[in-house]
């Protein structure tokens, strides 16, 4: 245990502080995707930049520029970089998060108003839109600030800090700025950063810590087939001329089975099958059947093998079948054959499967399906946007100091996962800077990021900041010479 | 030849009032399906009443009650009911058809205002809303009454009318209606009814007048499959669990094949192949499979023989894939999993094919090819509506008649043709009267009923008004002791 009782007992004794750091930063609606709350985004931005410069952090504003939104140009939140320490002697930790958040009314079927945090202090939960996703955790860094620059301790690492305004409206122009910045050398504010850390996922359920070492990337694709000049009345043209849903729904078809198997030659071949080590973890996770299906509401798990089933989010590729433009999608009976339909799917990848690997495979396959179907409409297979997957070395130091961390606070090792959406910064920083990126998540599965009733657990808070201080600590002691 | 060249002079000296009278119908936008236009249909129905009064036919209206649209209650518009003429040396004909029209609008993308009737004396055409559906050959029936008043000489046959204003928003009230009517016996107007002729439908092509003598019936089914209780995002839960919408891509696909074939096994084997009368028919259409791929627009047609194709349309049912509910439909990309979604499909029937013993075949099918998915979601396939198809007896004098008033007028043959779609009522009058029922298009393939810029040719309004009587009167040459 590296992490002084000091800076544990500081936390411990300021709790009302921190719920009403929580509090002041949930009563701004820094909703990034509704360009009337943008001017809250902004002051979101100020708010977190002064509460960093209070504690001594040295910071500075990325501009981003403009963006165009419903006609409108207006101004994308600019990112708040911040750096403390420069110690040649220590660890530089690079801390990323997000400011902005999801929008929420209370019409929506929140139980509070969802700009307001309220702690329920019965359930021990702090309700309220950002309370999680991510403000919870960028305050939780702010208050190991808060601790060391009161208690007068210096901090056990150089930390430099990366918080962005746009994440939850797809980080416009986020990569674009962190390559820059990489790029200028030495005058960089991340030159020097040994490892980075984000805090904005959540552990696999609600009673165990854990660590991230993968996400699986995307290839979004859109499948189109066109035949008639116009929609047709299937009373005067049914089986007189190929339907373009009828080829449409053949292809879908060929995409993926029942149980999940990828039917596209190559695409599940090229990841190998785990190993022993690697499926030791997967039987050591805390996690059950019946807690997957208990968060989908329905006993559909594809197996009754909980490492299986895991496997299957974790380091498997997955082919789902969104929907389709085009077609009729309303409530009641239309007979129409629709003229030009399009197939909407994506397939998530593990490594090595790459968009630029995959989509070959995809589009040849469906080339050689749509010619065996003998249809005379047209068809093409556009791939739409997507993004690489990316698994860490979870032996690393900065993984092994998490795991010391999440030991010393939770007093459990914690679970080694991976996930099976995105976080697409995770590979920007992975890739410009070369480094170890970790994933400690401070929230639960149950806390309901982007939804209603969005919470975050009061232990969870409180514990949580400790854990990222205490992982400083223990970066400390594991790096030192 | 059996029409009197006096009353063929009167249509051709008079065509001036008859094209007053369209554009007096047309300037009356009696738009069922809009509430807003409720009363225009109403007025609609009393000026076709004041119409057929004033050449000396009886009229009644059929009070149908109230609807309730968006909320609003509103009078169903009463059918016209109408009687001239009481010989027993006479048979006596029924005519069907409606006042009530689609919606129109200029900014839909018309050359003219809808409602107002442009002659366009170049092309011989005449634009506006309603002019071939429905508007244009129930005024034939009105120009021929008014040729008989004004000449004073009596009608070849006893007439009966039935016009309703609810056509093109589900005939709302009209079948009970019907049968009400009917079962008055000796009091009802339809008592004594040989025959019913309807003008509501259309040639094959610009060239060749035809007669209709089968349509085609449906069944409508929505295939339900639900799986988790919300929809879940493809990332977190891609291949743990089994996913609705694959489940319903396979079912679906399983359907119908690329050709049109309907794969549900009994369907297609219920309608015996063709006879060599039969082939002949449809060899003998004057249609071609460019006229086929011109009016969809792009050459797709099914077949490169044209009997094929034709027979596709008219003796063979079809099953079109019409949609998705529930799924992603947007323009964009997202990474659903729907929870629930709701295939739709229909299948048109040919006789002896009624919605009752198809609907247990493709029940059956769907239950047993969702248990070889081995899929632990639920899967229930649901009949939502249906008709059933019709075909008659082509060799009746009812439309030996309408043959032979097609070879004076037109000098030709017509076409013999079965239409793909549905006329609900004509099978509600072959079966509540049990007798003969004709349909005789005024209008072209090209008219555009329910589209922008519908029109009737000049030349079909007119020679198809003395087609309209010189089919009576061939009926009373036909029919005489």
């Amino acid at each position: 245990m590296a992490t002084p009782a000091e800076f544990l007992n500081y936390i411990d004794s300021n709790k009302d502080a921190f719920f009403a750091r929580l509090r002041d930063a949930v009563a701004i609606p820094s909703v990034s995707g509704d360009p009337a709350r943008r001017d809250d985004v902004l002051r979101m931005g100020d708010y977190l930049e002064s509460q960093l410069k209070a504690y001594g952090v040295e910071t500075k504003r990325a501009e981003l520029g403009e963006q165009v939104s419903e006609g409108k140009t207006l101004k994308l939140p600019p990112l708040v970089l911040g750096r403390i320490g420069n110690d040649p002697g220590k660890k530089t930790i690079l801390i990323y998060g997000h400011f902005d958040v999801q929008p929420a009314a209370k019409s929506d079927g929140w139980n509070t108003e969802p700009f307001e945090l309220t702690h329920d202090s019965k359930s021990g939960r702090l309700y309220g839109r950002g309370s999680t996703d991510d403000k919870g955790p960028i305050l939780g860094w702010v208050n190991v600030l808060q601790a060391h620059h009161e208690l007068q301790k210096p901090l056990p690492v150089n930390m430099r800090f990366c918080f962005e305004g746009m994440e939850e409206s797809g980080s416009e122009g986020l990569d674009d700025m962190i390559y820059a910045e990489v790029k200028k050398g030495k005058d960089s504010w991340f030159h020097g950063v040994d490892a980075v850390c984000i805090s904005d996922n959540y552990w696999l359920n609600t009673r165990t810590p854990c660590l991230t070492y993968g996400l699986r990337g995307i290839a979004y694709y859109k499948l189109h087939i066109s035949g008639p000049g116009a929609d047709l009345h299937s009373g005067a043209f049914g089986r007189m001329v190929h339907e373009p849903m009828t080829d449409l729904i053949h292809l879908m078809g060929k995409l993926v089975d029942t149980d999940g198997r990828i039917l596209v030659p190559g695409v599940d071949d090229m990841v190998a099958p785990p190993n022993e080590e690697e499926k030791a973890i997967y039987n050591k996770l805390d996690y059950s059947i019946e807690d997957v299906e208990e968060s989908v509401g329905a006993p559909i798990a594809l197996s009754s093998d909980k490492a299986a089933v895991l496997m299957g989010r974790m380091r498997s590729s997955s082919l789902s079948l969104h929907g389709i433009e085009g077609a009729f999608y309303g409530v009641g009976a239309k007979t129409v054959i629709p003229a030009t339909v399009c197939g909407k799917f994506s397939i998530r990848l593990v490594p090595p499967q790459t968009p630029e690997n995959v989509t070959p495979l995809v589009q040849r396959y469906l080339d050689e399906e749509f010619k065996k179907l003998g249809s005379k409409n047209k068809m093409s297979c556009e791939y739409y946007h997507g993004g690489r997957p990316w698994v860490e070395d979870y032996k690393h130091w900065n993984y092994q100091a998490a795991h010391r961390a999440t030991q010393a606070i939770y007093k459990q090792d914690p679970d080694y996962t991976r996930e099976g959406g995105s976080i697409p910064v995770t590979l920007t920083f992975a890739e410009a800077l070369g480094v170890n990126v970790l994933l400690i998540p401070m929230g639960r599965s149950d806390d309901g990021a982007h939804s209603t009733n969005e919470k975050l657990d009061v232990s969870n808070y409180l514990e949580g900041t400790k854990l990222l201080g205490s992982y400083l600590y223990e970066v400390q002691a594991l790096t030192k010479a």
